[in-house]
């Protein structure tokens, strides 16, 4: 028989993955499973994009442009320009996702062996973007005492070698639920001008900030310019995560000609989903007051109902939709397997997600899950209280 | 200034790009030009497809899984098994795109410095896909006087080193038009059992055949259970380029595994466009038959026009919609863009692909060029007149 890639062999499992059996064993014994474990909002998709695919036109269904259609990308620009980040459509790359933008990104600053710092606990797929690329993760510990925050910068520089090409952050944070100030950002930005490497910002959760804090894109600093590249999506932003149009933006004409070179070669971003997502630029500023208005209240129900339970800690998340929380118990891979399993309260349970998936140290985050509060108010109340039950039930 | 990787360097731009700017030059120079360089089909999309997107009622623009959703999976299989392909929902995976399919397959089989011999000329972003995977893309060369038949199996045996994982075809071919017959895909079968290789093919044509001739898939060869790997796509079949879905189906467990962890990395292919893939699987026969029908007319009338032209040679083609011409030019590179340049008839003119893209070994396909036949018949004729007086004006 042929063989698997060492590579494909070395591709990681989502975190999640390892439960979905246990889930479905969930369901066939008709539990009603509270999902805390992904990042797929409850929220509705602004209208205007979705009308504006019902109403399209198309009678070819074409490739667009390899970078997205002219059109779309003028447009993006201007919305960044109104969140101070001063871009031209041709600094910019549609990409299919996020996703894609991350490996366009890896792709183009690093080769084989090479090594990109990032803050842990972080989004779990930037492992299997790494793997894909050939990257290595350097992880830097941040930590849940301080809510997750930058990590000293003096711990980066001691990680920092020859084969360094970038670090990469996301903000506000995934699975952290951290917004990095300004100042933490400018210290990012002097230290990868300081090393000559490339700062990359997954800033798809950029419109979920709490408290009144204001987001602040490593694009708003001018120094950046060449260092520099942002990492977008629409995804979370209109909830549309089924669009699959992200963006890779950038001032370093070296960078995008390179990423073009990606985008090339897989020939278009999709047609349709870039219909809806130009069309979602028009969602009224309503739109994000009331969806931030709810994330913020589920926020405050969950940071409140978790303080309530003993021996949990939890990183209280200033923007996105995630929180990190510790648990009183050994390993939260077999708690949360558990949940599904052995565990329920009136016929209902949750689904969590482990934290060490999102640990590149080994052993790290092993009492530690995720909370994705992407449920409505009532259902997270009920979630938490089945959190608190369980946490009184188990034995480990 | 922080470096671009080398990877990022290597990546290889189309061989159309070049001639872009000519092209808009052109334009603006209010010359028409008939776009024979890309494989855009000037045929509509099925109503069916396009119209279950108008329908649409979803008010949530959600992930599928990533493999794609099982309703669609299933009536692939369906429209598989019709075709002699007794594959299930379980042995496919839905990817953006053809493209994606191939950068899956390319990954959970080969790792850096890996080889996969190709029969060339080959579509040329098998070159972007290699690069980005860091596999070394051998070539065996087809022959125009013989329409680029698959090679002597002793010619592809003499590349094959222990760094060797896979043989990639493309059938029917893109550039070159040819059907690979039953035989041909046997002897590969035969070759890559031997060797313990993977076949890996490329089938995005298998509807446009011509002649009477019978598609034979690979995966309609039993022995192929564990060696052979299926790319599609309905970006030709349905000439719905702009969806972005393909997918890559094996009987092979561990290559579906292993390409599934690829696929979860990037979370879904694009959901609005798998609701226009489902709807597709209904299009009507008479669809194809008109289509079948419009392509073989056209590849018809180019055959015919091009054996009036002194000096030219050409691989009949006897599937897909390109063929490869042999020009009595030396470099095609220098011709094509001198047509945009510095040629009309009565301001019109011509856009081809030049072949030396299409070829791995330096040197070859100098005096080439791809045609698509992509455009209605008499564009195609008038196309082919401008060709032949250009041939006739052109001195290099």
């Amino acid at each position: 028989m042929p063989k698997i890639s060492v590579k494909g062999q070395q591709m990681p499992e989502s975190p999640i993955r390892k439960l979905v059996p246990f889930a479905e064993k969930a369901y066939k014994l008709n539990k009603r499973v509270y999902h805390l474990n992904i990042g797929q909002p409850d929220i509705k998709s602004p209208k205007v994009a979705m009308d504006a695919v019902e109403q399209h036109s198309l009678e070819i269904l074409a490739y667009t442009r390899s970078e997205g259609s002219e059109g779309y990308r003028i447009k993006i620009a201007e919305y960044y320009t109104k969140k101070n980040i001063n871009v031209a459509a041709d600094d910019i790359i549609v990409t299919t996702g996020g996703s894609e933008a991350l490996l366009f990104a890896m792709g183009s600053i690093a080769d084989e062996g090479d090594e990109v710092i990032i803050p842990e606990p972080f989004y779990a797929n930037y492992n299997g973007f790494a793997t894909a690329s050939g990257v290595n993760i350097v992880p830097v510990n941040s930590k849940i005492e301080n809510n997750f925050a930058l990590p000293p910068i003096s711990e980066f520089e001691k990680l920092i070698t020859p084969k360094t090409k970038a670090i990469l952050i996301c903000n506000p944070g995934n699975p952290t639920g951290y917004l990095y100030s300004k100042e933490e950002i400018q210290k990012l930005a002097a230290i990868v001008k300081k090393h000559d490497l490339f700062l990359v910002a997954d800033e798809v959760y950029r419109e979920f900030a709490y408290d009144g804090a204001q987001h602040y894109s490593i694009l708003e600093e001018d120094s950046m310019a060449e260092n520099g590249i942002l990492v977008d999506s629409v995804s979370k932003r209109y909830s549309m995560c089924g669009a699959r149009i992200g963006c890779l933006v950038s001032k370093n004409k070296q960078v995008i000609q390179t990423a073009l070179k990606f985008a090339q070669a897989r020939l278009s971003p999709p047609t349709f989903a870039q219909i809806a997502s130009e069309a979602a630029l028009q969602t009224p500023q309503s739109y994000f007051d009331e969806v931030i208005t709810e994330y913020k209240e589920r926020r405050d129900i969950l940071v409140n109902e978790l303080s309530k339970i003993p021996g949990v800690t939890m990183g209280i998340p200033k923007g996105a939709f995630y929180c990190i929380v510790q648990l009183p118990v050994k390993d939260s891979d077999a708690f949360a397997q558990w949940l599904l399993e052995d565990f329920d309260i009136d016929g209902e349970t949750i689904m969590v997600a482990p934290a060490a998936g999102f640990y590149s140290t080994p052993g790290m985050g092993k009492n530690q899950i995720r909370i994705a509060y992407v449920l409505n108010k009532e259902s997270l109340i009920k979630a938490m209280n089945i959190l608190k039950v369980a946490l009184e039930t188990y034995k480990d």
